[in-house]
Protein backbone atom coordinates (compact mmCIF):
# COMPACT_ATOMS: atom_id res chain seq x y z
CA UNK A 1 0.00 0.00 0.00
CA UNK A 2 1.33 3.58 -0.85
CA UNK A 3 -0.04 6.85 0.52
CA UNK A 4 0.20 9.58 -2.53
CA UNK A 5 -0.37 13.43 -2.11
CA UNK A 6 -0.89 15.22 -4.99
CA UNK A 7 -0.72 19.61 -5.23
CA UNK A 8 -3.37 20.57 -7.15
CA UNK A 9 -4.51 23.57 -8.86
CA UNK A 10 -8.13 24.71 -10.17
CA UNK A 11 -10.00 27.25 -11.53
CA UNK A 12 -13.21 26.85 -9.45
CA UNK A 13 -15.10 29.01 -11.86
CA UNK A 14 -17.87 25.70 -13.42
CA UNK A 15 -17.49 23.61 -10.02
CA UNK A 16 -19.42 23.10 -6.92
CA UNK A 17 -16.10 23.20 -5.11
CA UNK A 18 -13.97 20.76 -3.81
CA UNK A 19 -16.48 18.67 -2.58
CA UNK A 20 -20.37 17.72 -3.40
CA UNK A 21 -22.49 20.31 -2.00
CA UNK A 22 -25.79 19.92 -1.58
CA UNK A 23 -26.79 23.61 -2.91
CA UNK A 24 -25.20 22.63 -6.54
CA UNK A 25 -26.70 19.78 -7.62
CA UNK A 26 -25.79 20.47 -11.23
CA UNK A 27 -21.86 21.14 -10.99
CA UNK A 28 -19.37 18.64 -10.13
CA UNK A 29 -16.78 18.75 -7.27
CA UNK A 30 -13.60 18.67 -8.26
CA UNK A 31 -12.79 16.09 -6.02
CA UNK A 32 -15.52 13.35 -7.76
CA UNK A 33 -13.28 14.81 -11.01
CA UNK A 34 -10.15 13.38 -9.41
CA UNK A 35 -11.28 10.55 -7.92
CA UNK A 36 -13.63 9.52 -11.36
CA UNK A 37 -9.81 10.67 -13.41
CA UNK A 38 -7.83 8.38 -10.47
CA UNK A 39 -10.18 5.24 -10.76
CA UNK A 40 -9.80 5.40 -14.96
CA UNK A 41 -5.94 4.62 -14.21
CA UNK A 42 -5.23 2.72 -11.15
CA UNK A 43 -8.38 0.90 -11.46
CA UNK A 44 -9.64 0.65 -8.33
CA UNK A 45 -11.76 3.54 -6.15
CA UNK A 46 -9.83 5.58 -3.87
CA UNK A 47 -10.82 7.99 -1.60
CA UNK A 48 -9.02 11.36 -2.01
CA UNK A 49 -8.50 13.49 1.42
CA UNK A 50 -8.38 17.10 0.95
CA UNK A 51 -6.47 19.76 2.92
CA UNK A 52 -10.47 21.23 3.30
CA UNK A 53 -13.42 22.15 1.06
CA UNK A 54 -13.10 25.36 -1.34
CA UNK A 55 -16.55 26.72 -1.74
CA UNK A 56 -18.37 27.00 -5.01
CA UNK A 57 -16.27 29.32 -7.22
CA UNK A 58 -13.30 29.20 -5.20
CA UNK A 59 -9.54 28.23 -6.79
CA UNK A 60 -6.98 26.97 -5.82
CA UNK A 61 -3.21 27.20 -6.88
CA UNK A 62 -2.00 24.88 -4.07
CA UNK A 63 -4.79 22.23 -2.87
CA UNK A 64 -3.03 19.28 -1.27
CA UNK A 65 -4.79 16.09 -1.03
CA UNK A 66 -3.71 12.22 -0.49
CA UNK A 67 -5.07 9.08 -1.53
CA UNK A 68 -3.85 5.51 -0.68
CA UNK A 69 -3.30 2.81 -3.00
CA UNK A 70 -1.72 -0.48 -4.38
CA UNK A 71 -0.72 0.75 -7.61
CA UNK A 72 2.78 0.64 -8.41
CA UNK A 73 2.78 3.16 -10.98
CA UNK A 74 5.46 5.28 -11.05
CA UNK A 75 4.59 9.40 -10.23
CA UNK A 76 5.22 10.55 -13.49
CA UNK A 77 3.35 8.06 -15.34
CA UNK A 78 0.92 9.30 -12.42
CA UNK A 79 0.65 13.03 -12.89
CA UNK A 80 0.86 12.75 -17.15
CA UNK A 81 -1.94 10.29 -16.94
CA UNK A 82 -4.28 12.55 -14.53
CA UNK A 83 -3.39 15.96 -16.37
CA UNK A 84 -4.74 14.07 -19.51
CA UNK A 85 -7.82 12.96 -18.13
CA UNK A 86 -8.73 15.84 -16.37
CA UNK A 87 -10.70 19.39 -17.28
CA UNK A 88 -8.02 21.65 -18.65
CA UNK A 89 -9.43 23.66 -15.31
CA UNK A 90 -8.19 21.07 -13.10
CA UNK A 91 -4.09 20.62 -13.23
CA UNK A 92 -1.88 17.88 -11.15
CA UNK A 93 1.13 20.20 -10.26
CA UNK A 94 2.86 17.40 -8.35
CA UNK A 95 2.27 13.95 -7.49
CA UNK A 96 4.47 12.74 -4.17
CA UNK A 97 4.98 9.44 -2.48
CA UNK A 98 4.43 10.18 1.44
CA UNK A 99 4.63 8.12 5.00
CA UNK A 100 1.22 6.20 5.02
CA UNK A 101 0.13 7.68 7.95
CA UNK A 102 0.18 11.27 6.15
CA UNK A 103 -3.20 12.82 6.36
CA UNK A 104 -3.79 16.03 3.76
CA UNK A 105 -6.63 17.37 6.16
CA UNK A 106 -5.38 16.83 10.23
CA UNK A 107 -2.03 17.10 9.58
CA UNK A 108 -1.68 20.71 7.62
CA UNK A 109 -0.90 22.83 9.97
CA UNK A 110 -1.11 26.02 8.01
CA UNK A 111 -3.05 27.60 4.72
CA UNK A 112 -2.51 30.62 2.76
CA UNK A 113 -5.31 32.13 1.28
CA UNK A 114 -5.48 35.02 -1.34
CA UNK A 115 -8.09 37.10 -1.86
CA UNK A 116 -7.67 39.74 -5.08
CA UNK A 117 -10.11 42.73 -5.87
CA UNK A 118 -9.73 44.17 -9.67
CA UNK A 119 -10.02 48.33 -8.14
CA UNK A 120 -10.46 49.90 -11.52
CA UNK A 121 -13.44 52.21 -13.56
CA UNK A 122 -14.27 49.47 -15.96
CA UNK A 123 -13.03 46.36 -15.49
CA UNK A 124 -10.69 43.77 -16.94
CA UNK A 125 -11.38 40.79 -18.84
CA UNK A 126 -7.99 39.74 -17.81
CA UNK A 127 -9.27 38.86 -14.79
CA UNK A 128 -12.63 38.38 -15.13
CA UNK A 129 -12.92 34.96 -13.41
CA UNK A 130 -10.27 35.59 -11.16
CA UNK A 131 -10.91 38.45 -9.37
CA UNK A 132 -13.95 40.67 -7.44
CA UNK A 133 -14.55 44.01 -9.34
CA UNK A 134 -14.73 47.11 -7.40
CA UNK A 135 -15.19 50.18 -9.33
CA UNK A 136 -15.43 52.67 -6.14
CA UNK A 137 -12.42 54.24 -4.85
CA UNK A 138 -10.55 52.07 -1.81
CA UNK A 139 -8.90 53.49 1.55
CA UNK A 140 -5.78 51.23 1.23
CA UNK A 141 -4.54 52.53 4.75
CA UNK A 142 -7.94 52.14 5.90
CA UNK A 143 -7.89 48.66 5.05
CA UNK A 144 -4.51 48.05 6.09
CA UNK A 145 -5.36 49.42 9.57
CA UNK A 146 -7.94 47.15 10.32
CA UNK A 147 -6.90 44.22 8.69
CA UNK A 148 -4.24 44.37 11.69
CA UNK A 149 -6.82 43.87 14.23
CA UNK A 150 -7.46 39.99 12.56
CA UNK A 151 -3.78 38.96 14.08
CA UNK A 152 -3.48 36.49 16.36
CA UNK A 153 -5.49 34.10 18.27
CA UNK A 154 -9.63 35.51 18.40
CA UNK A 155 -12.83 33.87 18.40
CA UNK A 156 -14.08 34.13 14.78
CA UNK A 157 -17.60 33.26 15.63
CA UNK A 158 -18.79 36.40 13.76
CA UNK A 159 -17.16 35.13 10.56
CA UNK A 160 -18.04 32.27 9.23
CA UNK A 161 -21.11 30.62 8.39
CA UNK A 162 -23.26 29.07 11.21
CA UNK A 163 -23.80 25.13 11.26
CA UNK A 164 -25.79 23.65 13.95
CA UNK A 165 -24.02 20.65 12.82
CA UNK A 166 -20.76 21.60 13.63
CA UNK A 167 -20.40 23.16 17.46
CA UNK A 168 -16.41 22.91 17.45
CA UNK A 169 -14.38 25.88 18.90
CA UNK A 170 -14.33 29.01 16.67
CA UNK A 171 -10.69 30.24 17.72
CA UNK A 172 -8.63 30.51 14.79
CA UNK A 173 -4.71 31.94 15.05
CA UNK A 174 -3.93 34.12 12.32
CA UNK A 175 -0.19 34.08 11.24
CA UNK A 176 -0.03 36.52 8.45
CA UNK A 177 -2.23 39.27 7.01
CA UNK A 178 -1.50 41.74 4.55
CA UNK A 179 -2.88 43.65 1.60
CA UNK A 180 -0.94 44.59 -1.49
CA UNK A 181 -1.70 46.93 -4.21
CA UNK A 182 0.30 45.77 -7.68
CA UNK A 183 -1.38 48.37 -10.43
CA UNK A 184 -5.10 48.01 -10.66
CA UNK A 185 -5.28 44.23 -8.45
CA UNK A 186 -5.58 44.36 -4.30
CA UNK A 187 -3.99 41.18 -2.54
CA UNK A 188 -5.27 40.26 0.47
CA UNK A 189 -3.01 37.58 1.87
CA UNK A 190 -4.48 35.96 5.17
CA UNK A 191 -2.65 32.71 6.58
CA UNK A 192 -3.62 30.71 9.75
CA UNK A 193 -3.63 27.58 11.17
CA UNK A 194 -6.92 26.84 10.16
CA UNK A 195 -10.34 28.52 8.66
CA UNK A 196 -13.76 28.37 9.35
CA UNK A 197 -16.51 28.21 6.60
CA UNK A 198 -16.26 31.52 4.73
CA UNK A 199 -14.00 32.98 7.28
CA UNK A 200 -11.68 34.77 4.73
CA UNK A 201 -14.44 35.63 2.00
CA UNK A 202 -15.97 37.71 5.32
CA UNK A 203 -12.62 38.91 6.94
CA UNK A 204 -12.52 40.48 2.86
CA UNK A 205 -16.05 41.53 3.07
CA UNK A 206 -15.18 43.81 6.02
CA UNK A 207 -11.88 44.78 4.68
CA UNK A 208 -13.52 46.14 1.71
CA UNK A 209 -16.28 47.70 3.87
CA UNK A 210 -13.42 49.77 5.67
CA UNK A 211 -11.78 50.34 2.24
CA UNK A 212 -15.24 51.89 1.24
CA UNK A 213 -15.34 53.63 4.13
CA UNK A 214 -18.82 52.51 5.64
CA UNK A 215 -17.05 51.03 8.59
CA UNK A 216 -13.90 52.59 10.59
CA UNK A 217 -11.15 50.61 11.49
CA UNK A 218 -12.50 51.14 14.80
CA UNK A 219 -15.80 49.17 13.50
CA UNK A 220 -13.68 46.05 12.62
CA UNK A 221 -12.44 45.71 15.52
CA UNK A 222 -15.74 46.12 17.29
CA UNK A 223 -16.76 42.83 14.73
CA UNK A 224 -14.93 40.62 15.60
CA UNK A 225 -14.91 41.39 19.70
CA UNK A 226 -18.63 42.05 19.65
CA UNK A 227 -21.08 39.25 19.56
CA UNK A 228 -23.34 39.76 16.15
CA UNK A 229 -23.67 38.45 13.41
CA UNK A 230 -22.02 40.35 10.25
CA UNK A 231 -24.54 41.02 7.22
CA UNK A 232 -24.48 38.37 4.57
CA UNK A 233 -24.21 40.25 2.13
CA UNK A 234 -21.17 41.60 3.10
CA UNK A 235 -18.95 38.63 2.62
CA UNK A 236 -16.50 39.13 -0.45
CA UNK A 237 -17.98 36.81 -3.66
CA UNK A 238 -16.15 33.42 -4.01
CA UNK A 239 -14.29 34.23 -7.82
CA UNK A 240 -11.97 36.45 -5.59
CA UNK A 241 -10.63 33.63 -3.16
CA UNK A 242 -8.12 31.42 -4.38
CA UNK A 243 -6.40 28.92 -1.88
CA UNK A 244 -2.84 29.41 -2.51
CA UNK A 245 -0.69 26.85 -0.19
CA UNK A 246 -0.96 24.06 2.20
CA UNK A 247 1.90 23.74 4.43
CA UNK A 248 3.09 20.68 6.54
CA UNK A 249 5.50 20.63 9.21
CA UNK B 1 -15.39 69.01 -33.98
CA UNK B 2 -13.35 67.22 -31.42
CA UNK B 3 -10.60 64.43 -31.74
CA UNK B 4 -10.96 61.73 -28.86
CA UNK B 5 -8.48 59.26 -27.74
CA UNK B 6 -9.31 56.31 -26.65
CA UNK B 7 -6.86 53.35 -24.60
CA UNK B 8 -8.07 50.41 -24.84
CA UNK B 9 -7.63 46.53 -23.21
CA UNK B 10 -8.85 43.47 -24.70
CA UNK B 11 -9.20 40.06 -24.89
CA UNK B 12 -8.43 38.71 -28.40
CA UNK B 13 -9.52 34.94 -28.06
CA UNK B 14 -12.96 35.81 -29.60
CA UNK B 15 -12.25 38.29 -32.34
CA UNK B 16 -10.65 38.32 -35.67
CA UNK B 17 -7.69 41.06 -34.44
CA UNK B 18 -8.31 44.93 -34.59
CA UNK B 19 -9.19 45.10 -38.16
CA UNK B 20 -11.39 43.15 -40.69
CA UNK B 21 -9.30 40.28 -41.72
CA UNK B 22 -10.01 38.23 -44.97
CA UNK B 23 -9.60 35.10 -43.33
CA UNK B 24 -11.47 35.12 -40.30
CA UNK B 25 -14.44 36.08 -41.67
CA UNK B 26 -16.76 34.43 -38.88
CA UNK B 27 -15.26 36.51 -36.10
CA UNK B 28 -15.67 40.28 -35.62
CA UNK B 29 -13.03 43.03 -35.42
CA UNK B 30 -12.41 44.82 -32.28
CA UNK B 31 -12.51 48.42 -34.10
CA UNK B 32 -15.97 47.36 -35.66
CA UNK B 33 -17.56 47.00 -32.63
CA UNK B 34 -16.60 49.70 -30.78
CA UNK B 35 -17.47 51.85 -33.78
CA UNK B 36 -20.68 50.06 -33.86
CA UNK B 37 -21.00 51.13 -29.89
CA UNK B 38 -20.30 55.20 -30.83
CA UNK B 39 -22.74 55.15 -33.42
CA UNK B 40 -25.44 53.88 -31.27
CA UNK B 41 -24.00 56.74 -28.22
CA UNK B 42 -23.04 59.51 -30.81
CA UNK B 43 -25.79 58.62 -33.43
CA UNK B 44 -22.85 59.10 -36.35
CA UNK B 45 -20.99 57.03 -37.86
CA UNK B 46 -17.06 57.57 -36.83
CA UNK B 47 -14.04 56.29 -38.16
CA UNK B 48 -12.01 54.41 -35.48
CA UNK B 49 -7.83 54.68 -35.81
CA UNK B 50 -6.16 53.04 -34.18
CA UNK B 51 -2.30 52.85 -33.65
CA UNK B 52 -1.96 49.72 -35.38
CA UNK B 53 -3.34 46.04 -36.40
CA UNK B 54 -3.36 43.62 -33.63
CA UNK B 55 -3.86 39.77 -35.29
CA UNK B 56 -6.78 37.46 -34.38
CA UNK B 57 -6.77 36.13 -30.82
CA UNK B 58 -3.68 38.91 -30.15
CA UNK B 59 -4.98 40.91 -26.81
CA UNK B 60 -4.16 44.37 -25.36
CA UNK B 61 -3.50 46.47 -22.13
CA UNK B 62 -3.18 49.70 -23.80
CA UNK B 63 -4.56 49.53 -27.83
CA UNK B 64 -4.56 53.43 -28.40
CA UNK B 65 -7.00 54.86 -30.98
CA UNK B 66 -8.36 58.15 -32.09
CA UNK B 67 -11.86 59.29 -33.56
CA UNK B 68 -13.62 62.87 -34.61
CA UNK B 69 -16.79 63.78 -33.65
CA UNK B 70 -19.40 67.07 -33.59
CA UNK B 71 -20.63 65.54 -30.44
CA UNK B 72 -20.50 67.12 -26.99
CA UNK B 73 -20.65 64.49 -25.26
CA UNK B 74 -18.67 64.71 -21.49
CA UNK B 75 -15.46 61.98 -21.47
CA UNK B 76 -16.84 60.39 -18.59
CA UNK B 77 -20.16 59.69 -19.91
CA UNK B 78 -19.10 58.38 -23.07
CA UNK B 79 -16.52 56.48 -21.71
CA UNK B 80 -19.34 54.76 -19.49
CA UNK B 81 -21.61 54.38 -22.02
CA UNK B 82 -18.82 52.30 -24.33
CA UNK B 83 -18.35 50.29 -21.64
CA UNK B 84 -21.47 49.49 -21.34
CA UNK B 85 -22.51 48.77 -24.79
CA UNK B 86 -19.56 46.89 -25.17
CA UNK B 87 -18.64 43.36 -24.54
CA UNK B 88 -16.67 42.54 -21.59
CA UNK B 89 -13.66 41.41 -23.50
CA UNK B 90 -13.03 44.97 -24.43
CA UNK B 91 -13.07 47.76 -22.04
CA UNK B 92 -12.29 51.62 -22.51
CA UNK B 93 -9.44 52.18 -19.96
CA UNK B 94 -9.56 55.77 -21.10
CA UNK B 95 -11.02 58.82 -23.14
CA UNK B 96 -9.09 61.93 -23.51
CA UNK B 97 -9.72 65.06 -25.83
CA UNK B 98 -6.37 65.64 -28.14
CA UNK B 99 -5.58 68.24 -30.57
CA UNK B 100 -7.44 67.84 -33.81
CA UNK B 101 -4.21 66.53 -35.50
CA UNK B 102 -3.51 63.81 -33.46
CA UNK B 103 -3.54 60.48 -35.20
CA UNK B 104 -2.95 57.35 -33.23
CA UNK B 105 -1.43 55.39 -36.05
CA UNK B 106 0.88 58.18 -37.61
CA UNK B 107 2.02 59.84 -34.04
CA UNK B 108 2.93 57.09 -32.31
CA UNK B 109 6.35 56.92 -31.81
CA UNK B 110 6.83 53.44 -29.51
CA UNK B 111 5.31 50.34 -28.96
CA UNK B 112 5.64 47.95 -26.39
CA UNK B 113 4.96 44.58 -26.91
CA UNK B 114 4.65 41.32 -24.47
CA UNK B 115 4.82 37.98 -25.14
CA UNK B 116 3.99 35.19 -22.15
CA UNK B 117 5.06 31.81 -22.45
CA UNK B 118 3.82 29.99 -19.17
CA UNK B 119 6.48 27.18 -19.04
CA UNK B 120 5.56 24.27 -16.71
CA UNK B 121 4.89 20.46 -16.67
CA UNK B 122 1.05 20.73 -16.34
CA UNK B 123 -0.23 23.70 -18.17
CA UNK B 124 -2.59 26.62 -15.85
CA UNK B 125 -6.02 27.54 -16.19
CA UNK B 126 -4.81 30.62 -14.77
CA UNK B 127 -3.09 31.65 -18.00
CA UNK B 128 -5.09 29.70 -20.46
CA UNK B 129 -6.05 31.97 -22.55
CA UNK B 130 -3.08 34.55 -22.38
CA UNK B 131 -0.01 32.47 -22.15
CA UNK B 132 1.89 30.45 -24.85
CA UNK B 133 2.14 26.96 -22.90
CA UNK B 134 5.43 25.42 -23.33
CA UNK B 135 6.24 22.36 -21.22
CA UNK B 136 9.60 21.63 -22.14
CA UNK B 137 12.87 23.44 -19.73
CA UNK B 138 14.13 26.42 -21.56
CA UNK B 139 17.22 27.82 -21.50
CA UNK B 140 17.13 31.35 -20.35
CA UNK B 141 20.73 32.33 -19.97
CA UNK B 142 20.51 31.28 -24.08
CA UNK B 143 17.36 32.95 -24.52
CA UNK B 144 18.65 35.98 -23.21
CA UNK B 145 21.82 36.28 -24.92
CA UNK B 146 19.73 35.72 -28.11
CA UNK B 147 17.60 38.20 -27.21
CA UNK B 148 20.41 41.04 -27.26
CA UNK B 149 21.12 40.79 -31.03
CA UNK B 150 17.90 42.21 -32.02
CA UNK B 151 18.57 45.12 -30.45
CA UNK B 152 19.29 48.46 -32.57
CA UNK B 153 18.21 48.96 -36.23
CA UNK B 154 17.75 45.95 -38.19
CA UNK B 155 16.51 45.16 -41.49
CA UNK B 156 13.65 42.05 -40.38
CA UNK B 157 12.80 40.91 -44.03
CA UNK B 158 13.19 37.18 -42.02
CA UNK B 159 10.62 38.00 -39.29
CA UNK B 160 7.70 39.41 -40.84
CA UNK B 161 5.02 37.75 -43.02
CA UNK B 162 5.63 38.82 -47.24
CA UNK B 163 2.98 41.17 -48.41
CA UNK B 164 3.66 42.17 -51.78
CA UNK B 165 0.81 44.78 -51.71
CA UNK B 166 3.38 46.49 -48.78
CA UNK B 167 7.11 47.37 -50.13
CA UNK B 168 7.73 49.59 -47.69
CA UNK B 169 11.09 49.60 -45.75
CA UNK B 170 11.91 46.40 -43.11
CA UNK B 171 13.75 48.08 -40.74
CA UNK B 172 13.05 48.77 -37.32
CA UNK B 173 14.61 49.94 -34.32
CA UNK B 174 14.10 47.79 -31.56
CA UNK B 175 14.93 49.88 -28.54
CA UNK B 176 14.14 47.36 -25.67
CA UNK B 177 14.12 43.58 -25.16
CA UNK B 178 14.10 42.00 -22.23
CA UNK B 179 13.04 38.50 -21.13
CA UNK B 180 11.98 37.71 -16.91
CA UNK B 181 10.75 34.77 -15.68
CA UNK B 182 8.47 35.03 -12.58
CA UNK B 183 7.35 31.80 -10.73
CA UNK B 184 5.84 29.81 -13.95
CA UNK B 185 6.06 32.86 -16.25
CA UNK B 186 8.45 34.08 -18.69
CA UNK B 187 7.70 37.18 -20.08
CA UNK B 188 9.54 38.56 -23.40
CA UNK B 189 8.78 42.59 -23.67
CA UNK B 190 9.84 44.08 -27.09
CA UNK B 191 9.52 48.02 -27.59
CA UNK B 192 10.41 49.44 -31.18
CA UNK B 193 9.35 52.36 -33.08
CA UNK B 194 7.32 49.85 -35.09
CA UNK B 195 6.53 46.28 -36.05
CA UNK B 196 6.13 44.89 -39.33
CA UNK B 197 3.00 41.71 -39.52
CA UNK B 198 4.03 38.78 -37.67
CA UNK B 199 7.53 40.20 -36.42
CA UNK B 200 7.34 40.22 -32.38
CA UNK B 201 5.93 36.87 -33.06
CA UNK B 202 8.38 35.44 -34.91
CA UNK B 203 11.28 37.27 -32.69
CA UNK B 204 9.62 34.84 -29.90
CA UNK B 205 9.34 31.94 -32.10
CA UNK B 206 13.32 32.29 -32.57
CA UNK B 207 13.96 33.01 -28.83
CA UNK B 208 11.51 29.71 -28.08
CA UNK B 209 14.34 28.13 -30.53
CA UNK B 210 17.22 29.05 -28.48
CA UNK B 211 15.44 27.97 -25.24
CA UNK B 212 15.11 24.65 -26.40
CA UNK B 213 18.62 24.46 -27.65
CA UNK B 214 17.02 24.20 -31.07
CA UNK B 215 19.05 26.92 -32.47
CA UNK B 216 22.43 28.16 -30.81
CA UNK B 217 22.15 32.37 -30.04
CA UNK B 218 24.96 32.58 -32.47
CA UNK B 219 22.37 30.92 -35.05
CA UNK B 220 19.80 33.57 -33.90
CA UNK B 221 22.11 36.26 -34.79
CA UNK B 222 22.70 34.72 -38.35
CA UNK B 223 19.17 34.30 -38.60
CA UNK B 224 18.61 38.24 -38.79
CA UNK B 225 21.45 38.72 -41.16
CA UNK B 226 21.66 36.29 -43.06
CA UNK B 227 18.80 36.94 -46.13
CA UNK B 228 16.42 33.74 -46.02
CA UNK B 229 12.77 32.86 -44.61
CA UNK B 230 12.70 31.35 -41.41
CA UNK B 231 10.03 28.29 -40.53
CA UNK B 232 6.95 29.35 -40.54
CA UNK B 233 5.86 27.14 -37.66
CA UNK B 234 8.50 29.10 -35.41
CA UNK B 235 5.31 31.92 -35.11
CA UNK B 236 4.96 31.67 -31.49
CA UNK B 237 1.30 31.37 -31.32
CA UNK B 238 -1.21 34.48 -30.93
CA UNK B 239 -2.41 33.60 -27.77
CA UNK B 240 0.88 35.31 -25.91
CA UNK B 241 1.05 38.28 -27.42
CA UNK B 242 -0.32 41.01 -25.90
CA UNK B 243 0.29 44.86 -27.25
CA UNK B 244 1.37 46.79 -23.50
CA UNK B 245 1.89 50.72 -24.50
CA UNK B 246 2.10 52.43 -27.29
CA UNK B 247 3.79 56.39 -26.64
CA UNK B 248 3.13 59.56 -28.77
CA UNK B 249 5.91 62.39 -28.09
Amino acid sequence: MRNIKLIIEYDGTDFCGWQVQTKNKDKESIQKVIQGALKIILKETVKLTGSGRTDSGVHARGQVANFKTGSDISLKKLQASLNGILPRQIRIKKAANVPLDFNARFDATSKLYRYTILNNTCGSPFYERFAYFIPRALDLKKMKIASGYFLGRHNFNNFCVKDKTKEGSKVRNIKKISIRKTGELINIDVAANGFLHNMVRRIAGVLIQAGLKKMSPYDVKKSLHTKGNLPVKWTAPSLGLCLMKVDYS
